[in-house]
């Protein structure tokens, strides 16, 4: 065994396996990747990141390839200081470029007004499928928050926008444990009905595992909610992201959210750390010869860039091997 | 949005979604984990480890469940100083009790002479599917390598031994860039035909994805080896360790290595960090209903343990979520 210690980096292009989609059944041509990590990773940083290191964020972002990049979230600054410059973001962002598409997530009716204002075609509304969750992160409980959403759906959809609704806790929840099927399903046809045209899956605190991901797919399907409405956002906690969405992708899923860098995670909820890495991602796509239209050295050296400017490493493996991803 | 920072902990056997095996096709009831962490993950262990702490680790994983714990490499120690102690490590543990096997790596017949006097039972082989990594690292080409290792399988046979063969560089190769499915199909061939019982399928530098690990699965059924006789062996340099393997498992596949805490890497191949860590995949297979034996609370712990004894975090998801993993 010599000592070869000087090797050549394994580049993307060129170490790993090019595309064999039609071994994994199932399998989309192409997956649309919903970037968070302006808005659900950097909600979650302890520092403050000016905004303008969030502008070039989305520019780079975009630059990179990704097409939707949620930007930021218009809720009450003092209940998400990180993101109480949302109105500085979007105004020195301006319009998205033509066949881009920048979500901005709203709270209620006061936050639909101010994206209105400012211009956004886009936003979320932001949901829950468990009552303990819907009460301590919404202020009120499950039936009556979705209740809720309704005239902000219709409103947004009336002013011709689009609009997505998350819904968080999909699979376990800290307080009531596993998330009943039917309970998540409920939900899902209620914002549905209220209008949403999308709807991201979230597991909150990612405890999910693939059985359980085919389990309430199916379930969704069964009741009229079909995969072509849905996207998937995995947390990475347990380390089952990845291979969640791969499960969901065979179950004809082709909207992901996910994280440059795998920052994120909720700041209301405990081991709710690091969304799923969007480089983790794009390298599987990559391989299994999906498209994303994502340059994956590009993505991993704005991943990098930002890393440096928060001033600790990134916690996507496919940035720390490539990029280092150490400040 | 109310801070609840004080949430109680996702306990894996509350929090996580129980058992639906059925939902995804072709997954076994059960699957073994060859626990590598005690020779893959401290062989590549930059300070010293006490034989002490090896022996009390390999005591610790059995007491976790795990009934195939890797221990040891008898290399020669100017080789790999970490294994130096190999022999003081074997005589420590005795023979391994009724129902656990516990496997040493043997590099050639010396090794083998070695493992045979100390009592040793089950014995690997190293081998590579490329030829530059045979050469920088067994010292010799693919084919005079895998040649080699006939002698020593077949004497190991003789005297009863129960006897893997490593196949490393399975999907890419620093050097070479992606391995074509037909040299490891032939240097599989040549394993089996020497006397291996099981092959492992190693991703030395973790580039795989999941179309290429069903497509070289598939290739190595066409030609004769199916999945009873193979293990796979996945890096997590890349982040793709665990969705490999959940496609390998779904190709028939019921013996996955894992590393405690996701220790290891090789320390002659660049960018080799991290095995699959063994509580990432309990984890999956708890949620998935699939039998593994482990205790993950006792595993966790164990991890959690060893990472204050090494003076570093664990890299496994699950062990930081449950754990701390911090020393």
């Amino acid at each position: 065994m010599t000592g070869a210690r000087t090797l050549p980096d394994v580049h993307p292009l060129t170490g790993v396996p090019a595309g064999t989609p039609a071994d994994v059944p199932g399998l989309p041509p192409e997956v649309t990747i919903c970037e968070v990590g302006p808005r659900d990773g950097l909600q979650n940083e302890a520092g403050h990141v000016p905004a303008a290191v969030k502008v070039e964020l989305v520019h780079r972002l975009e630059a990179s390839g990704l097409t939707r990049v949620e930007v930021t979230s218009l809720v009450r600054p003092d209940r998400i200081p990180q993101l109480a410059d949302a109105e500085e973001v979007l105004t020195a962002l301006g319009p998205p470029p033509p066949g881009r598409r920048r979500p901005v997530l709203v709270p209620n009716a006061h936050g639909l007004r101010r994206a209105l204002e400012l211009g956004v075609r886009d936003v979320a509304v932001f949901a829950s499928a468990t009552d303990t969750f819907a009460r301590r992160n919404l202020g009120r409980g499950l039936a009556e928050s979705l209740a809720a959403y309704g005239p902000v759906v219709a409103q947004a959809r009336q002013a011709g926008l689009h609009v997505r609704g998350y819904l968080s806790m999909c699979f376990g929840d800290p307080w009531e444990g596993r998330v009943p099927l039917a309970q998540v399903v409920d939900a899902a046809r209620q914002l549905v009905a209220a209008g949403c045209q999308e709807l991201s899956l979230g597991d909150t605190i990612g405890v999910a595992t693939p059985g359980h991901v085919r389990a309430l797919l199916a379930a969704l399907a069964d009741a009229g909610t079909d995969a072509s409405h849905l996207a998937v956002h995995f947390h990475d906690t347990y380390g089952q992201a990845l291979a969640n969405t791969l499960t969901a992708l065979e179950c004809g899923v082709t909207v992901v959210d996910a994280s440059a860098g795998g920052l994120g995670g909720c700041p209301y909820a405990h081991s709710a750390t690091g969304n799923l890495a969007t480089e983790d991602l794009v390298w599987m796509l990559d391989g299994l010869g999906v498209r994303t239209g994502v340059d994956l050295d590009a993505l991993v050296a704005t991943s990098t860039w930002l890393a440096g400017r928060l001033g600790r490493p990134s916690p996507s493996r496919v940035v720390r091997a490539l990029g280092g991803g150490r400040p």
